[in-house]
């Protein structure tokens, strides 16, 4: 038998290029491109798996979603994995980083924490340079009105009324936020979201509820009611995928 | 015969979306997703033709384009014209201003210059957001020999070393360059243009220059003998398309 090793990707790509992250029949995901090339690497009959700190849906980007997977010891020189998936991989998909992790190692199960920004651009006229980047709007929010509303947010929740049916059941909704912040840089808008863990689709659950009170369609005492209820049929649709980035996953 | 009117339209595009500015046959390009929508609006029967600053080639994006046309008086409200253009144009392409002009203003012919942004992005790892928006590079840029060099481009000089094949005939290949400023912000580099005008694929070349002096493979004297030869064979191949923006028409 091979000695086997845990290896640990970290991962950028562009959420419009395929149908998410995971693999699915029929459709080209992240999870399947990078599989394809990690197997023919190896030459290995059997495909090899990775599994991802998180799924993202079409359209979502990354720019440091986690994946891990085991293999035979291979490509020991520093970058040698990381520059042989790259030359592979098509435009649209970079690999990070490729290191060798201890085999207790999980890319989902040892991560503390992830953070995810939210692009918001607020201008009368868009700009088609934004087309797939960020959520447009030609309306201008509210900002401190939006940040009371974020305070409700902050600390640990349960969030079942910002989580969408994900398809499969959870054990729990309560998830921590430890911080919500707001960086606006002339019509750019990014919500900044740090948290231990985020339920399906909460992140873009959250911010179209934010949007909504920067608008002035909500009040921040409404969102409250809203996290309180535990019912996702209270809280408004969620921001459209393109404008949500996962940025980092915490170990 | 109704009264005519002269207007002047400024627009912004994503280069990615159509083959270039300019009307082709069986080949879908801004002007004519412009034209047909004028047209429609007017109800004409005979083709509204605009005319702009100046043509881009497929890739490349614009800010601050500018067109003009003549038709007879329609949509008196400030932004009517402007709103119902956006309305009915692909997300790709944006109305920014669309404002009625004394009939003399021609928008290539009354234009005293033109503002060109070159976008370069230079990590080890590609960006995937960056795709089709920048000159994305794993080298790092000498950019005080790329200034150095650029400083034997401003003034008014006979620019055919840096004028690829128009495909019709020029008058001169002299221009004068105002200004030429670089931007860094991380990865990111803008190289900024400010002259009266520009050849056919002037900036590209100019930037593709610039980028083998910053890289090492020419000199800054060097960049200026390919100058003084006035003979475009010396010139190192252009930068690509997608990196160039269209910024301002200056009138």
């Amino acid at each position: 038998m091979p000695e086997l090793q845990n290896y640990k990707l970290t991962i950028a790509y562009h959420g419009a290029a395929y149908r998410g992250w995971q693999r699915q029949p029929d459709q080209p995901s992240v999870q399947q491109a990078i599989e394809t090339v990690l197997t023919r690497l190896w030459g290995s009959s059997d495909r090899i798996i990775i599994h991802s700190a998180g799924r993202t849906d079409t359209g979502v980007h990354a720019i440091g979603q986690v994946a891990h997977f085991t293999a035979p010891k291979k490509f020991q020189k520093p970058h040698a994995l990381r520059n042989a998936l790259n030359a592979n991989l098509p435009d649209e998909i970079r690999i990070v980083q490729a290191v060798p992790v201890p085999d207790d190692f999980h890319s989902r199960f040892s991560a503390t924490g992830k953070i995810y920004h939210y692009r918001i651009f607020c201008r009368e006229i868009h700009d088609p340079m934004e087309l797939g980047r960020s959520w447009q709007m030609r309306r201008t929010l509210n900002l401190d009105a939006m940040r009371e509303a974020s305070d409700h947010f902050l600390g640990e929740h349960d969030f079942a009324s910002f989580a969408s049916n994900p398809g499969y059941a959870r054990e729990t909704t309560v998830r921590t936020i430890y911080d919500i912040r707001f960086v606006k840089k002339g019509p750019q808008l990014t919500l900044k979201f740090h948290g231990n863990g985020f339920l399906y689709r909460m992140v873009r659950n959250l911010t179209g509820a934010l949007v909504r009170v920067g608008d002035g369609r909500l009040t921040p005492a409404e969102v409250k009611t809203i996290l309180d209820t535990r019912n996702r049929r209270y809280a408004p649709p969620p921001a459209p995928a393109h404008g949500l980035y996962l940025v980092k996953v915490c170990y």
